[in-house]
């Protein structure tokens, strides 16, 4: 599984993958799920993906090298963030129909995907989608200002509790990376190390990504924060009065 | 959906299970889904069900029907725990394959349904058992002392962080009520009010059951504690170092 979370504020985006991939338990890997499509000063994308590796790995490569044929279409080009949205969930579909299609009799192995895309494209403003794996989409609103993919349960009540739109790029992303936490320590198929990225609006820039390991300084003491806030909290509840 | 967690702890068991019953979005419902079964001074059993509501109602009449049959092995008269949970399992079986079994062609209808039956039979511990739709089960140890059944993940992030064997039953009992309220919030097809229960060891006694409704002052209580402590705690976060 996977766990990917993206936030679409108004000062800016905000992205948080994990990198764990597991077919099965005893088939676990590493592999970032979080790729940036970029033109600078025009355009930054930022495609995270979750569900059949192969599937989502193929969509990212015919993705990639078709921005290198500038008579079509692509995403280096699209000229707005619905067309590359659309780009995207076309490019889904076709792998998906190509491997599905071509399943050996019975076969009925899950060839889907969800993705997100988020970014922005000069002369507009900062904009956020879910791809589900029929390729249709839809776009984040200030009401709703986030979108989780993958193993997202365990990682959403915190993030209902204190995110909104107005919340600073900051704030969110130590949202998400509780958020993150929460859910590593609950599924064993969401593991370290996370890419994230904080992209403030109108910036262009994709300066701000990073990696954090296991022992990364800040992810480490927030966790031990959080979880001995947690408890303390906990343990200053007021007496049980049913 | 449903959401229904249970713990058996080092001083007892305790039950939470939400009320809500739906299906799709449109048939929405109040359905208790906690049952105890009890012999005075002999034994308390208590069944919580997740699942297809038809298929858990006709298990919880038959079983019950089924007490009043001295002939036949039943809950009130099985000389221990598993051989109630034996009896809760082929119970489940028996429906689920009745109805399964009986539907009209191309019908793919999900009967099946998820059991927690935890309690205490003179001469024994107390013990907590899920039991699957397949009608097997297994037992909860020191080690992983709770299960949920139902829409889980919401709430097993919080109960991961702060619950162990030896948790007083009190503090558990907050644990569990967090843990709905945390999933009430994420899910709307988990709703109040909930059915709770306290078993303290060895009490055979089912005197503390409650009801827990949208005004009931202390749930109302912690509900504003906890969001506001999170928000609190999220606020003093060191700030964001990457």
């Amino acid at each position: 599984m996977t766990y990917c979370v993206a936030m679409c504020l108004s000062s800016g985006l905000i992205f948080a993958s994990d990198s764990r991939t597991n077919a099965g338990v005893d088939h676990i890997a590493t592999f970032r799920k979080l790729t940036v499509f970029e033109e600078e000063g025009d355009r930054i994308l930022v495609l995270q993906s979750a569900g059949n590796l192969a599937t989502t790995q193929s969509i990212v490569n015919l993705l990639q090298r078709r921005c290198k044929d500038a008579e079509r279409i692509n995403l280096l080009n699209a000229p707005n963030m619905y067309e590359a949205a659309r780009l995207v969930g076309e490019t889904a579909r076709e792998v998906i129909h190509r491997d599905s299609d071509a399943q050996y009799g019975g076969s009925t192995t899950d060839f889907s995907c969800s993705l997100l895309l988020g970014g922005q494209i000069m002369g507009e403003d900062t904009r956020l989608f879910y791809i589900y794996p029929q390729g249709n989409f839809i776009e984040a609103t200030a009401d709703t200002p986030y979108f989780q993919i993958g193993e997202s349960k365990y990682g959403k009540p915190i993030i209902d509790r204190v995110l909104n739109y107005h919340t600073p790029l900051e704030q969110a992303m130590q949202c998400a990376l509780i958020s993150i936490d929460s859910t590593l320590r609950s599924n064993l198929s969401v593991g370290l190390p996370l890419d994230v990225m904080i992209y403030p609006r109108n910036s262009f820039s994709s300066s701000q990504q990073y990696r954090i390991t296991e022992d990364h300084p800040y992810f480490t003491m927030i966790r031990k924060n959080w979880g001995e806030g947690i408890t303390s909290m906990f343990s200053q509840l007021p007496p049980l009065e049913l």
